[in-house]
């Protein structure tokens, strides 16, 4: 990566916040950056749900089982599919609605219906609804990059619990029809069991004991073997036969990919951008009330402090590396633990619960939660790509607290204004327009930089001062 | 029952399995019928809440206290209501809404509104909602045949917990309106209490202790003796003017009942028919998101593999023996263990399980859940009526996995075909294309049926074989 | 208060029953007012989130906190605001959405967005909702009145818990902005923290360890100093600018404030007035599915017992005396022991649970819940004034029991009131027709009362005679 001018040694300074990097101010305690920040999901709080030399599927922690503060959130499931150029994961079904977001890769994904099937070549940035109960299959069709898709899994059975049914058997696992009696099989295929055997089902039965029992340990290491497999440059050919593209004009099909990047961005300016796709806008996105969208973050620049009204954001990180600042409140965390003990005090901490501020420094595979209220800021120290999905995303507004355009403490009436702050009110209104940028800003404007720098000493940098 | 020809011996060898007639295949653990199997309530997990000589309520045992892989259904309960000829279950309303199926017999239901009443003339297959706190009676208008109706609950109050207020007192039981003070019951009907209680209350005050007491241990047992109560010809034939019957042309009202077999059938042949009314089809349906299905499967046939894409059905055999076999996960049972012991290990189980099968032979009055996903195919021994309610039904899809038609396995694309399954594309073809029915087929067609009885022996039926 | 003559009595007599107010008629077991009745929250339930000179914020008990019947109630939250003439309520904003009800006093509300801000006068009966997320303060602007408004909050978040997120620091609480870092800060003011922390920020860091020990302990106790704080007239003045008043025409905007008492109420006479606004009426309310109404029951007057089909109502006396009656079953209550213990039986209470009178005295502040399906009447011995929240709101229908207009039991067939009553059906039709009014009736008709006067000597009360 090559990293430009300024930053050279921001990041070489950066390294000295690793190991404890989450922090709060001077006069809050320390708190480990994974163990005590709730809000953040580090890439290894991952189960590996299969793997083998092709790919591997990742599955998130539940977010409520991480901490109470999630409950909302306990049907929602995040995994992160990613597999090797010319293979393709082989046909399923799941229990659970999938949104699909392509990181990064060229993939072909088809669904079947009962009566027909439609195959779409996807892209970074498409997005599409996977219905519950699709059978799907999805290739990788580059010749040379890995395909890495983002799946938010929302399931119709069991909250927080998703089942696959695998129509495929090999070698260590089972197809679901095998789960059918020779009986209902040959009356259903009307034909002799050993041809269903011989054509559709793998012969699991003829496998010596040991055989069996060393598949069953693989499988429970979710190293099954063959659901993600090669496929020749031929296959992937006559997969793309007929295969539609995202619309480039539209963001509003019923079933078809949409490009997060297509439409223009609801932000942007020359320090970042701001897509998004709401359920007002695309019919897909509605019964589930999910909003999508992918932020570019410039190297060195800022996404300002903003809060959503009423969606809960998951946001993965996808390239680049960065920090983000959330604010809560100090007992959001050991909320839970006080809950159970004294229910009745617990609601006295309800606004009586003092500012905390939860800071991480964010890296690739990295996931991070943002509240509906809460403000959060996000900084990149090299070009940062964020992708995230909303809960509760109807009549989501997005609230700005800095910056010229839509900075909602600019709205307050000026004797507010006095009364809120310790400062005048012109010296508010003076203050809230020294900010000439909207949305994304520089993250450590020049001419103050260069001030501090004489100031501090040192440790300036985004990630000190503290 | 007049038992068919071809089908004699194999009820008669039927009876082998009615012992243990919940099994998996040899290589699987044998599962105890009723225990081991979560998707199988028998006729006797059932609760009466009230019974006397003129009929009976049963309740059956809450989906959620069964398994936790029901979850999803803990607001949901399932009643069945049974009655003598000219029998009137008096009025009351409930804290829940209800979808009744008049399942067998003739009925009059009375449904009361603050200005109006409305009576409808039910027969079976008649089905219509009662929103929660409608003020109802239901009258067997029939000469000979008991009235039987199922009725799905989803309560407004207490997930899972249906509340009965009785408008009228009888010996056995206080109306709700004996639950207001004096006061406020002279004010209310601005008369004598002493009138009030002779014309619209029993006077318990009067009774001796012991038969309060003894009335309660009664209600305890469910033998209140006058909720259902005789009903003369005359009272029935005044209950009946007016009365409306369900709707020939449409299934859409608002208010009216609608007959499950007024609409053609969604999939129908000589083997069976299967009649499903949705959400899109009927507003009573729309705002519960519930799915209403009766379906008739022929002696010796099958209904063929498929799946609900979203919907969870909650299937009552009304008449008619069979089988049915459901395809589930290794451990979708004992999970709810392990979920508890060891959250995180529980969460690699998701995708790890085993394929399982769920099979168990079915008889009247018993109840099966089919859950989202989950493959199914259910057989007939004798002419076999199932009536279903689905939960999560909006945009369901029925996806066949055998048959002529609707068969999505044959939507897979040729190297896919080749990739997932053993035999070559062209064998799978060649196989998919052996059923020349759809939907519903030959239990065990004729053909097979010979070669396999010379080489199995005696034991050929279906139910036997493994 | 000025007592009428034929209620002076009443109320010498009403002081007896001060101590034991709830109660059961004599065959059953007495109970503790506020312990044994589930269904009120005496004003003394309330936990104050904040108290100064200015004013106060109180928080009722969580619902399913006091009883398990309330479970469907987990969501909601009531809270009363409380202040002073010319103080205002710094701004805000919370992750829950807010009902607002003004029950006396005179208002400013002012809400932002992004873009502009709204400010409305509001006054007793003024409804309004609050989206989760919005940043609003609200202005005293009377001269002597206090200001009272209820607020139903539904938290987006977790289930039952708002939190609230201050936009001003102040001397013994930190603004949000003080959670992000010197250098976020910076960057998104661009400007020098000293500034920002001078013009937005109060200094806490300069602050001795004994004051902020001291302020963290006020904290705890509700006593922050300055949430509510003093607001000029001429401030007033400034806010009051362009503020709309709620319109007199329709009830029907999308933001803007109703007023409950400009529509006719839907049920009215010389006993009573009963306004409502509901979802199908306001589209404010039906995202939410909320009701909102208003009772004005006349001193010696009683709304007729009725009940709600599918919503359940929320009411807070707000002023007058008065006196409910609800009726459930016997052990609704205790259920929840048993449920836990043992869950098999419980599930046979469920309709064999005895009618059970819940009654209480209703003094300003109490506040009473009305579960969906339970019939209930409320009788005023002052002037008596109630604002209900109706949960579960769209198509609810009210059904009154007693009454010459919209009385359901009316409707009942003749044959069937013979057979679910003990008189005749004739003497049935006569008693429901001596009740002239509807909706509202005398509490204790003259007639009878004089009657029952000289019958039953001393103790002719509305809240004797048991």
């Amino acid at each position: 990566m090559a990293i430009k001018a300024p930053f050279q040694l921001l990041m070489l300074l950066g390294i000295v916040f690793l190991a404890s990097s989450v922090c709060v101010s001077s006069r809050r305690s320390d708190q480990d950056q994974d163990q005590e920040n709730p809000f953040l999901f580090k890439s290894n709080r991952v189960q590996t749900l299969f793997k083998n030399e092709n790919g591997h599927i990742h599955l998130l922690q539940r977010f409520d089982k991480r901490s109470k503060i999630f409950e909302n959130l306990q049907n929602y499931r995040l995994l992160e599919y990613n597999s090797k150029p010319h293979t393709i994961f082989l046909p399923q079904h799941n229990d659970a609605d999938f949104i699909l977001a392509v990181l990064s890769g060229k993939a072909i994904l088809t669904v079947l219906n009962p009566n027909d099937r439609n195959s779409f070549n996807l892209e970074r940035g498409d997005t599409i609804k996977l219905p519950a109960g699709t059978i799907a299959y999805l290739a990788n069709r580059d010749d040379k990059e890995d395909l890495r898709v983002l799946d938010l899994a929302i399931p119709v059975n069991r909250p927080g619990q998703v089942q696959s049914f695998l129509l495929s058997g090999s070698e260590n696992q089972e197809s679901f029809l095998s789960g059918f009696s020779k009986n209902i099989l040959e009356a259903s295929f009307n034909a002799d069991y050993e041809e269903i055997e011989r054509v559709l089902l793998e012969e699991h039965q003829k496998e010596p004991q040991h055989r069996r029992d060393l598949r069953d340990r693989r499988r429970q290491q979710g190293q099954e073997a063959n659901l993600i497999v090669k496929v020749s440059r031929d296959q992937i050919q006559e997969l793309s036969k007929n295969a539609k593209s995202s619309s480039k004009k539209s963001a509003s099909s019923e079933s078809e990919p949409f490009n997060l990047g297509n439409r223009d961005p609801i932000y942007s300016n020359k320090f970042g951008n701001f897509f998004e796709i709401t359920p007002e806008k695309n019919p897909q996105l509605q019964d589930l009330d999910i909003l999508v969208n992918a932020v570019e973050i410039k190297e060195g620049s800022l996404l300002l402090p903003h809060y959503n009204s009423r969606a809960t954001i998951i946001v993965t990180a996808v390239e680049g590396k960065g920090e983000f600042e959330l604010v809560g409140h100090r007992n959001e965390n050991q909320q839970e633990q006080r809950e159970e003990d004294e229910e009745e005090e617990e609601e006295g901490q309800e606004r009586s619960g003092q500012v905390q501020r939860y800071r991480a420094r964010l890296s690739p595979g990295d996931v991070f939660v943002i509240p509906a209220g809460h403000p959060v800021a996000v900084s990149a120290s090299s070009n940062l790509y964020l992708v995230g999905f909303g809960i509760n995303a109807e009549n989501n507004e997005r609230n700005f607290l800095a910056g010229e355009e839509d900075n909602v403490i600019s709205q307050i009436h000026r004797p507010v204004k006095e009364l809120a702050f310790p400062g005048s009110a012109q010296q508010v209104d003076r203050l809230l327009k020294n900010q000439k940028q909207s949305y994304f800003a520089n993250a450590q404007p020049q001419q103050r930089e260069e001030e501090s720098q004489r100031k501090r000493g040192h440790i300036s940098s985004i990630y000190g001062g503290f």
